[in-house]
């Protein structure tokens, strides 16, 4: 069997003692295996802060940015063996696969864009010189430098390319060394990610690391100058939140969690104008592609009571439309979910929904046709549920189904009332909300806002170019408030900000504004 | 005995059970008593969430602003009163008080001005709209809003006025309503203080709370909107962040704490110059100003070995003129540290160096003359240490001692040298740097920031307006990584950032522009 190592220390290493199996969740077969049993992984985080760091930081953002341009180049060359590699241990369908990788590639591209921008410096000046003292020669700059530990990155199983990308991306553009653990279940594509950019020698020594296993003793290593960037469940989050180093050291951990996103149909939309339309296509979107595992998807649809019939009615038809089974087969859109933890997980929350709603469509997600399978596989059925009650329904806004499921929820078509609604959900990474008219965005946009990310408006004018609210761009934020973590990545130099030191320089206003000539 | 009382839910309540003691630190004499025993904390923070925040967030910042400028005024016109109770409760001589309490009202007329700057919006614009699709059409636009719920505040014994006012301007001004919890050995000040802005009614009900004592269960009720700021030691910041709250609910923390702040000599600088004798200065105050009781003062002097020994010289002489005793008495410049436990922590600091270090000035700070006092006291005297192994002297960066105690560290003139011994200390809130050379600046400033929150440049030019590093002023930001833990404060709308979440708006482009029209 494939046993995969881990990249530290500037060298390839195999964990010794028990493996831990990657499956093949459409055939259930372990195909490759990996532990980081005896890893030093002290020696591991002291390589990157010593080896890549410096590296970095002695570059300017351009240089920086000529990597991250060759990154994407590099991804974009292996995409079809990333892709085979991302159906089989992913069960990925093709076009779910190329979301990822894709995803990945583009990310690292719109980094070398804005390290263009910033180019030929190493430091950023942030706003203009003020005077602080009696005149203006007292002066005060706020400059930001980057943190001179390492970037640890634990990241989640549903974007094993996008993932590492996005995070390093951002880290690196900042001159901070990243080292990258990807979910063990799925780390098959990072694997040959990294193999591919260490074989190609494209970054700088130390700047890059991969933990391909368990983390063992590595977060107790953290220091004052070292970041913690997670994406996965809350669950997690708060174990790693409360970790020792994180506690006592001042860590900067910056968290992905669970995520409740809501899309919120407008009372003036009707369902065969462009934006009713986009809004279907976006809600079936959004449960299908990746089996519903994306921590953008929708799992809380709003909708007018006027219109609520009509809307299950369409959906319905649409999901049953819908293959699932092995994504190899032809006419399958929903493969299996990536684990066998992950159906029991998703089928328990189901469960609960059946419990708090009523049907639409997909029973309890078991009872789905599967294409191109015999009896084996991670499988779960598109399942969609309604309340006419949902102020009532805490399971709907408590509890997220990672999988494709979602449940519509009835409101009477007021803008502040599924604006409260929303909120039930305790802080999303991005809310979606379906209207031609600019006052019920300006009605429920402020409350919205504070719970979430991203706000997503779906109009008809958008609605030929628009991805969806479930695409996560580089240049726009993203994370959430509460249940979704507090955390904050991407959106150009505000994601880099983590990585970063701001620092207020107080002095005199000559020698200031001469510093860094 | 004054008794304390506790302002929560819109009056006035008292504890109940056994009382906490308020103590004059001078004559060791109990002034005071308070208790929270029996308050209902998780209504306290409801209220100020369902009644002071939709209050807030219906008003405009300048609107918000001009609370703030009322709150300023109130307090300069109570000046001579609390500077009388600061005096008797915190030790602190008149000069003390002043710094402390007019510390408080520049800062909210600082954030005064800052609201007129940004006018009659209720949110904030950040950024350019930017294009997000394949055409223009489809754009990005970020806005940050409020958060919907509570801001607590634990603030610092030391700064019972400024403590207050800098975290609830900030808080403030974003939209949020504050819960402020002084350290209950010098609550006297803020007590008069918040009882005085109760009572002219300058604030929306619910909009500024007190908890006068201990914070019972409070921070257990905090949820996914609320936010905590804490000022104290890095100890309780490593136990706040693990509550189950914070660890679980994604709470905001933001932490200032620990910090051995350094201050570097550069080789150019004779200490006759005006820059030298500005240097000397800093030093001075930051080691006898409110007793060394400042989280920003000087305690770690970095000083070239060639002028090592004629600062020894010209520092212990000046520190034999400074007067030690009754804060009240003539000629006294240092009173009494604020508590019996705070006088305990810093013999034991002392008694550390002095294992570490050689002698300069003051011993271990108990044989001092003390003015106007007799046998009672709080008292410690002005303690200068030196090393000629800083790399080796763990006890100097490590351990801050929280009273008018330094050490000077000598280092060989070398930027880069002085860059590594400064960072030392794990992370700093401010590091002065006293040079007149545009390269001593250059090389050092890049490895200081990523340490530092804020960098205080002292030259020629600059002398006769500084206030010195160890005054923090509202338009910077105040904060340090690591050890002064990873907090960031003030610094305009810098320090807002952190009452507020950041959304990103994606959409039509048209609908985004005339949005908040």
């Amino acid at each position: 069997m494939k046993r995969l190592a881990s990249y530290v220390t500037g060298k390839w290493v195999e964990g010794d003692g028990s493996q831990r199996p990657l499956h093949n969740p459409t055939t259930e077969q372990a195909i490759a295996e990996t532990s980081t049993s005896g890893i030093d992984f002290a020696a591991a985080l002291s390589y990157a802060r010593d080896r890549g760091g410096p590296a970095l930081r002695e570059m300017t953002f351009a240089r920086r940015g000529e990597l991250l341009r060759n990154l994407a180049k590099l991804i974009h060359s292996k995409r079809n063996e990333l892709i085979e590699l991302a159906i089989d241990n992913g069960g990925n369908t093709r076009s779910d696969a190329k979301f990822d990788i894709d995803g990945a590639s583009a990310t690292l591209a719109a980094h070398a864009d804005l390290a263009e921008q910033l180019g030929d410096r190493k430091l950023l000046i942030d706003g203009d010189v003020i005077q602080v003292g009696r005149t203006a020669r007292l002066a005060g700059q706020h400059i930001i430098a980057p943190r001179t530990g390492v970037a640890v990155h634990i990241n989640a199983f549903n974007f094993p390319a996008w993932g590492l990308a996005e995070k390093a991306a951002t880290a690196l553009l900042a001159g901070m060394p990243v080292v990258s653990k990807p979910a063990t279940a799925t780390a098959l594509v990072t694997h040959e990610l990294v193999r591919a950019i260490v074989a190609e020698n494209i970054l700088p020594d130390g700047a890059l690391s991969l933990v391909c296993g368990g983390a063992g003793d590595m977060l107790d290593h953290l220091g004052g100058q070292d970041v913690l960037a997670f994406t996965g469940s809350s669950i997690t989050a708060a174990t790693l939140r409360a970790t020792a180093g994180v506690v006592s050291r001042s860590v900067h951990i910056n968290v992905e969690a669970d995520s409740l996103n809501a899309a919120v149909l407008a009372p003036d939309v009707s369902l065969t104008s462009e934006t009713g339309q986009l809004f279907l296509r976006d809600v079936v979107r959004d449960m299908t592609q990746k089996a519903g595992q994306k921590c953008t998807a929708i799992r809380r649809v709003f909708v007018p009571e006027s219109v609520a019939g009509e809307v299950a009615e369409a959906l319905a038809e649409e999901l049953a439309t819908i293959g699932v089974g092995d994504p190899r087969a032809d006419g399958v859109r929903v493969g299996p979910v990536a684990t066998a933890d992950q159906l029991r997980d998703v089928r328990a929350g189901i469960e609960r929904l059946v419990g708090a709603t009523e049907p639409v469509y997909g029973g309890d997600g078991g009872d789905v046709e599967l294409i191109g399978v015999d009896g084996k596989g991670y499988f779960v059925g598109p399942v969609l549920r309604k309340t006419t009650a949902p102020r009532d329904a805490a399971a709907v806004h408590e509890h997220e189904v990672f999988g494709p499921v979602a449940t519509l929820c009835v409101y009477s078509g007021d803008a502040g009332e599924a604006a409260e609604l929303v909120q039930l959900g305790g802080g999303g990474l991005v809310a979606s909300v379906y209207s031609d008219e600019r006052e019920f965005y300006a009605d429920i946009i402020p409350p919205l806002a504070s719970y979430h990310g991203r706000i997503y408006m779906g109009s008809e004018k958008v609605a030929a170019q628009s991805p969806g609210p479930g695409t996560v761009l580089a240049t726009l934020t993203h994370g959430g408030p509460g249940r979704a973590g507090g955390g904050e990545e991407l959106g150009g130099t505000r994601g880099m900000a983590f990585y970063q030191q701001r620092t207020a320089l107080q002095g005199d206003k000559g020698i200031i504004k001469r510093l860094f000539d």
